[in-house]
């Protein structure tokens, strides 16, 4: 693709280093924004560089924050004693939005994966155990991805947590709300009939 | 959906105003800036400023350009006889691409469109007609889509040029290359039956 104004060439370069974007999505990106007003683009990329500079990670859990603490560790409401294992950010997200976790979490920043180099000191493992080790931790519970390298992740720190007087829970694998047994894969329906549940405890939640 | 960060959440709302983008991608987006270098994301908000800021267009042809003539309007070898009257740039980089029109262009900036309040003095035609009536063009081929707007835009144009010695073309339409004539829609195959070329025509433009 050849453009006539290196402008637009340098902006569609940029945009097409974003993920999932091509040059012609990243083309449409900047002829929107050429046509909107100078404050608009402006405050666009201000909200960037802000973001880029002054973002902080929060010193008890790793999650995004603006401040030292994030809100959710900051918050006396949620119970410490609970601690939710999730790999970005984007798990804090997704878990939040259930509106059901009244716990604290903390982010990995990754799982662990050879093929891409990241062993588990490229992880947030040691602060985990160190906050086990302090004695304020009474559950930990693993949502890390079910696919090998999230296995192998949860692996690693039920060992290295084994020891410490903390139970270890991982979050319920089965079939979707809504879904259909016929279509569901075989190894998401054996483990819900293996993990089944009380009804009346099914009941309970509703 | 809730950020623990207001740099997040700012950053995700600029993101998800771009078309096509939603919150869930803007967040993608924002979480691989935060991921690269410092300098990285400067370069990245650096050209969408200057674009914003230094995009000039084409006094000739209303082609977006760094300089007062675009590189398709200065350059001597593109037949000034001969303009392509396309609805914006993107259509311009679409035609340069195939290589095969040596002519210049005239950028419109949009097709009439009552709907979304879209005048015809909103677009660039007054210029059109001006080009036309300095006697500078013999051919203008009319390359708009071939919606309603398009077709209006069409017709509102040959209107206006119908006066002035000049030959109004429109691109061919018809069965395209690669397509079965099953799954072509009776319009197009209609037009592609009723536009026929002789077959020699075809074969010395391979």
């Amino acid at each position: 693709m050849e453009f006539s104004s290196k402008l637009i060439a340098d902006a569609v370069s940029e945009f097409a280093q974003l993920p999932g974007v091509g040059k012609k999505t990243a083309l449409r990106f900047v002829l929107h924004l050429l046509k909107k007003e100078e404050s608009q683009v402006d405050s666009f990329s201000n909200s960037i560089i802000k973001l880029r500079k002054e973002v902080r990670y929060c010193e008890n859990c790793h999650n995004i924050s603006d401040q030292l603490h994030c809100e959710i560790c900051k918050n006396p409401h949620r119970d410490a004693s609970q601690v939710c294992v999730v790999q970005d950010i984007r798990d804090v997200i997704a878990i939040e939005n259930t509106g059901l976790y009244r716990g604290q979490y903390h982010v990995l920043g990754g799982i662990i994966s050879p093929m891409e180099g990241i062993g588990p000191s490229n992880l947030h493992i040691d602060s985990l155990v160190d906050k086990v080790g302090s004695g304020q931790v009474k559950e930990i519970i693993m949502a890390l991805s079910s696919t090998m390298e999230g296995e192998t992740t949860n692996f690693y720190i039920y060992r290295k947590l084994n020891a410490f007087p903390v139970s270890i829970t991982t979050i319920a694998r089965g079939v979707p709300i809504g879904d259909e047994l016929e279509y569901t894969d075989e190894v998401t329906l054996g483990r819900s009939i293996q993990h089944r549940i009380p009804y009346v405890q099914q009941l309970n939640n509703k």
